[in-house]
């Protein structure tokens, strides 16, 4: 007997992006399609949109009630959300309208995780703007996520590559304050939630190097004293909780140890550590993971890229990585469920 | 009549590490030895080891004046400098007499380009411990050539790599010291010096970009000011005095620029903002440019590289772009010179 697949709500994205025609080329491949049992939210016609974009078809079933088992489980299937405004969606530009339709497709999405009639989420590329005009109230997706999950541990994007996990311990906050916002519990925390998401996407003893914040790591405490201090402590701390850390290592060589595959995660200390690194590394062509939360969800890192909406020629990649993450996941979820 | 070859002075480096084999490799490249005149500066019993670690030969005649004019100018002219200690240089490990003999041909080298005996100085990797072991006060090389030379201006060592240049604001010091340091005057000067060097370098008009300190630039001072109150303004300044400066560009972005060759230099305001990026693009095959000195000197990025010392795998690449860079220095200096 095989284990059940899990099973994956994926939704369209903002119908002004390639969202439609990256579902379209990712679902017209049969092993993406038999990795999962799936569901499909959004608007109907978008998705024959996106086919048609992609040059693609693959066979559906629409389904209107997404809590009951679907007809013909191996195909998958397509639940309509909301509609298209008279005149059409409009097209590779920030629209409140797509915004609105992202929130009320994601929200469906989490629901149907959170009760268990799935067992992750797999966005196409949303706008931000888009959603803060149609009311997000959140700075980002993420936060909007916990608070519809009713989630208040902490959170924090993950950014994977080619096998490299990456979180941040500061984002969005001035190169100034970054010093004296590290410390050794939030250095804990970013390395717990790193790992347990790599424990969740099928690394059994994942290796997480961590960040130093000064020049050379300080030099023994000549260019500042915050390995000395703060850092060194908290991976020695992290250690004894039983978390498989190390370092600190020298930002600009840490990255090195990861391209040689002698980590597979970093947690960086402040956003352009890990940003300078990873885009460099191809960070268009990785995948977020929404860290923290209590559901799988991930998405490709790229946006809605306006600049080549309906072209057909969107690269799927980024898609089918942010797909095969969140089956592993999914899976796991799925496991722990059926064996509780 | 072509124009006469360059002057550059050579050395061999420190006798424990691989710069020996490296001078030998160079040299037996035949478009290397016809790119300038050429004085090999060390000890001779090293050149013959270092052609014999690396399994080749040239032709060179042995001088003791190197003021005056070589009897056969087309081939590598040698001096000896010091002599080896009793018993022999040791090798593949930090010593006094490896730093000592590094700082006197080094001394000669700086010398005879001072007095207009030579155009250009490169240097095969000397090891930074030996040359304190030996007595050098200043905190490196650069610091103590400045002092060699009398030269009391700003200095910046230039990383350069695959064509792209880069410099720092500040250095050795502790990220929280970082943003309190930044001035338009610093920026202004580094983006003078690294212009001044490509200018010499051959760059006739070379696009040079400056960083942002914040994530996505401060995001309009959302997550600092610096770049409203002080990079921006510094870049405004430095256009105004003609210099071909661009930005603040953030910089996560800011190497994909010079990726994709919309920009010749980097002018990075931290340690660890541009050697995140440059090691990740290869620093180890790259040239360091001695920049801000009155005369041209440049090197290999990578150091005397003990572990592989004497097995005969050193990659002359790094080496031949020092090479090539010193030469494309020294003929703008020497045309500089005679039209003076």
């Amino acid at each position: 007997m095989t284990s059940p697949k899990p099973r994956l709500v994926l939704t369209l994205g903002d119908p002004a992006g390639i969202g439609s025609e990256l579902v379209a080329r990712l679902l017209a491949d049969e092993d993406a399609r038999n990795a999962a049992d799936i569901l499909i939210l959004g608007d109907e016609g978008e998705l024959g949109a996106g086919m048609e974009t992609a040059g693609v078809t693959f066979d559906y079933q629409v389904v209107t009630d997404a809590s009951r088992p679907a007809e013909q489980p191996a195909v998958p299937s397509f639940l309509q959300v909301g509609q298209a405004p008279e005149g059409g969606w409009r097209r590779a530009e920030v629209t409140a309208e797509g915004g609105a339709h992202c929130l009320e497709t994601l929200g469906l999405g989490v629901d149907l995780v959170k009760s268990g009639h799935a067992d992750a989420l797999v966005f196409a590329p949303l706008n931000k703007a888009s959603l803060h005009q149609a009311g997000m109230k959140q700075s980002d997706e993420l936060h909007w996520f916990a608070e519809r999950l009713g989630h208040n541990g902490s959170v924090s994007e993950l950014n994977v590559m080619d096998g490299l996990w990456t979180s941040r311990v500061t984002s969005h906050i001035a190169l100034r304050e970054v010093a004296d916002l590290i410390t050794e519990e939030k250095i804990i925390e970013a390395a717990r939630l790193i790992h347990s998401a790599l424990r969740e996407a099928g690394f059994e003893t994942p290796r997480i190097g961590v960040c130093g914040l000064n020049p050379h790591n300080g030099d023994n405490g000549n260019f500042g004293t915050e390995e000395i201090e703060i850092i060194s402590p908290a991976v020695e701390r992290a250690k004894a909780l039983g978390l498989p850390v190390e370092g600190p290592y020298p930002s600009d060589t840490i990255f090195l140890k990861a391209v040689a595959k002698e980590l597979d995660a970093v947690v960086t200390l402040y956003h352009d550590q890990g940003q300078i690194a990873i885009k460099l590394l191809g960070f268009w062509q990785g995948v977020t993971v929404q860290g923290g939360l209590p559901i799988p969800i991930t998405t490709p890192a790229h946006g809605t890229a306006f600049d080549i909406r309906g072209k057909g020629t969107a690269n799927v990649g980024p898609m089918r990585n942010a797909w095969n993450i969140a089956c592993a996941m999914g899976s796991r979820r799925q496991a722990s469920r059926i064996s509780n």
